[in-house]
């Protein structure tokens, strides 16, 4: 079975150019941290906080800017401390999903909807996608071993442009399958 | 493929009549507040605090007291709150596991060791073991379904005396998964 990398997401937002004015200053541009693994994505130095109805939380900015703002957080995050209800999205889906207040050093920012928890995914190439016998959209399973092994199953294929092999979860999921860094899975098509 | 009704368990510690003394008093006894799954034992009213090199946090005590003192996190606590290495053990093996300071009213405790990340582990009679094709220490999978799917393999079978039906797993393995209270798994043997 072919091995793939596993990336944990920690929680984030991607800001659009209208709501980064508002929380930084009109015409604000993102500074770089650090590269990501999905070409052209990176980690801001920027960072912002999130305020649910039970408590808030700092929040790190991934960059560039997207059409519409969107937060992805761990459903630990959502109930532990933040008091707003976890709702498993496809990255890019927020229709319906809850709200939430972004405080930024310029402003705040009253979001309606875009707070979601991400569903885990595989980010591959065209090529990579077609070598690996998958297609966008496809729902496949990944297999990780260890002494807290598990197979997660309903990982969505995402593929195109910006897209580079990486198979991505979020930190509960990273604890619930003892993730280290350097831990690859097993595809299951 | 059999049902098995999944429980998730918090972070707890079990204590000694030892330790229990020198937290809250000689002698003293354990209030019991609700009964868990597992005939004869019980969430107990009184809380403790369990600090770690990084922060505290507040511990729920499961009773009756036990032989020796032993501490179930999920990873995320050890993380993120307290600074303790996570390292997973079967409950009872605590041998060479990280310690951690116990804070109650009266006292406090500084353990050597006992501090785990509980094995996820199904729990079965000795009779509900015979019916269900597994014995003592066996490793087995649990499939659980829903938008959050994944199975879950390394489940280590406790039988005996003292155990009814019941899967377990901590709060990092719950919110992976996308538990709701009355989620159920098959059991893959």
């Amino acid at each position: 079975m072919p091995k793939i990398i596993v990336e944990v997401s920690a929680r984030h937002c991607h800001l659009s150019q209208k709501d980064l004015d508002k929380l930084f200053g009109k015409g604000y541009k993102l500074t770089i941290m650090k590269k990501i693994s999905q070409p052209g994505q990176f980690s801001a130095q920027e960072e912002i906080k999130i305020v649910g109805s039970k408590g808030e939380m700092k929040l790190r900015i991934v960059g560039p800017i997207r059409d519409k703002t969107q937060v992805e957080l761990p459903v630990t995050d959502c109930y532990r401390f933040l008091g707003i209800e976890p709702v498993l999205r496809v990255s890019g889906d927020i229709k319906g999903t809850p709200g939430a207040l972004l405080v930024g050093p310029k402003g705040k920012v009253e979001i309606k909807e875009g707070v979601i928890v991400a569903q885990r995914h595989l980010h591959v190439s065209d090529k990579e996608a077609k070598d690996l016998g998958v297609k966008n959209g496809d729902l496949v399973s990944v297999k990780i071993g260890g002494v807290r092994g598990l197979t997660f199953d309903k990982v969505i294929v995402r593929s195109g442009e910006g897209h580079k092999k990486s198979f991505q979860i979020d930190t509960d999921e990273g604890n619930a399958c003892g993730w280290r860094p350097g831990t690859y899975g097993e595809l299951i098509v």
